[in-house]
């Protein structure tokens, strides 16, 4: 019997040009490839362009398959296979869990890594990664269920200074990714609730939309401007600044149309 | 006279296969291209190898060269030039001052993304992205130069209860790349000189080396164990651990080595 492999791949950002060569190998060289694409998804691209470019048959697992995952690690144990993942591999639990299992099952695990909201969101605005706190995740809030953490968690890194990198919900099997737009009204909908005066109207705050692609959207204004538009197809997300240097103010001048008014007044804080 | 092009090529973590397909395709498609190894190497490539993959040949600027800009710049006002960078691309100030600048140059400029060490690093240890605080960098102590913030960061950080990446120093143009041997050494300096109990010898610290790598080094032990190993090539990357669920416990007791009787202790406090 021979010996099996299961390969944790990160898609990156965007489309199927995002993997990298090191993903392509890897893949091409597997008995079977399996994708999740719940956690996070390629919004440039489509699961038969993702054949295409990897001439492999891709299964796609729903969220109780990917969180089960006897399909594929039963396979693992004597074939190579591959679990596709868009962004980087392993940055949520559920990857880090199967990993775990895989190995306790004596099933060889490797990991290729791909780009990240993490890093991209940053990079594109300009903002200096060294001043971001603590990432957040906003979910869609539901009757019963309206988490106010991610308020908490801005308001500490502010507190502190610090930029908030704000990801924004993602329910693939109903095909819901929560817009920048969304987001606003979650944000607001919370300042409404908790009242500690984190959030106005005229706060900046930034934008990023379709990280990876041609031509991202990336943008930052004031609350009550962003609430006014639209940002266009997913995914999207969100910078809530802390203390913005000079240097980072020019940059969201220049590379996300912040207001030149919006910017002076910036600088005299 | 043609509209040129500066495209920023972020190329990943490792080696000359973390390209991405959208990397390499806009690399081919340059006049020509230019690489900077000063703020990030790739620790897994030569230059020769990147030239024979890309199909082109690659001119590797220094750090003065780089931040000065002229040589690339100028072209690319009528040509289409890549600029090649370790990790993914504007991740240093450096990156997004040249973006700025090319801007207001009237130089069309886009962002090709790569992997990083920031996503990396906490998904090869098994630890919560949203567990992690700001990010910090050790430098090399001179003489006279021996900056302790990253101390109090990590205090900071700590206090929170939250994990702390470390970045190493590099200094290519020496040769020179901070082993997590040496990390200890320096936190451990710095410990002597604030003598605020933020570090003892039996904490548990974690270590990754050569991340993107076929077989990356993950490590966790306590401070006085890893201080008698070492960890071999560069790049290294330390993470300081804050509070630690106990899931987290697990993954580095399973992907990191972490010994049983010291994960035992961690699930007890």
């Amino acid at each position: 019997m021979s010996q099996g492999k299961l390969s944790f791949i990160g898609l990156g950002l965007y489309d199927e040009k995002d993997l990298s060569l090191k993903a392509l190998e890897t893949i091409k060289e597997s008995d079977y490839v399996f994708a999740e694409f719940y956690t996070s998804i390629l919004s440039g691209s489509t699961i038969e362009k993702l054949e295409e470019i990897c001439g492999k048959k891709i299964t796609v697992l729903n969220r109780e398959e990917t969180e089960n995952g006897t399909i594929f690690l039963s396979k693992a144990k004597t074939n190579k296979v591959s679990l596709l993942i868009g962004g980087d591999a392993l940055t949520a639990t559920t990857h880090v869990d199967l990993r775990i299992r895989a190995i306790q099952q004596g099933i060889h695990t490797s990991v290729v890594h791909g780009s990240s909201v993490v890093t991209a969101v940053p990079g594109l605005l300009g903002l200096q990664h060294y001043k971001f706190g603590r990432i957040t995740t906003l979910v869609t809030p539901e009757k019963n269920y309206f988490p106010l953490s991610p308020y908490d968690l801005i308001k500490e890194n502010k507190k502190q200074g610090l930029h908030s990198l704000v990801l924004l919900d993602i329910k693939t099997e109903k095909n819901q990714f929560m817009t920048a737009e969304q987001a606003l009204e979650v944000l607001w909908k919370m300042e409404e609730q908790k009242k500690e005066h984190l959030f106005s109207k005229k706060d900046v705050i930034c934008v990023v939309a379709r990280a990876g692609s041609k031509q991202p959207l990336v943008k930052a204004d004031t609350f009550e401007n962003l609430e006014k538009q639209s940002f266009g197809p997913p995914l999207h997300a969100l910078v809530i600044p802390g203390n913005l240097h000079f240097m980072e103010i020019e940059a969201l001048q220049i590379l996300a149309d912040l207001p030149a008014p919006i910017a002076k007044k910036l600088q005299k804080v």
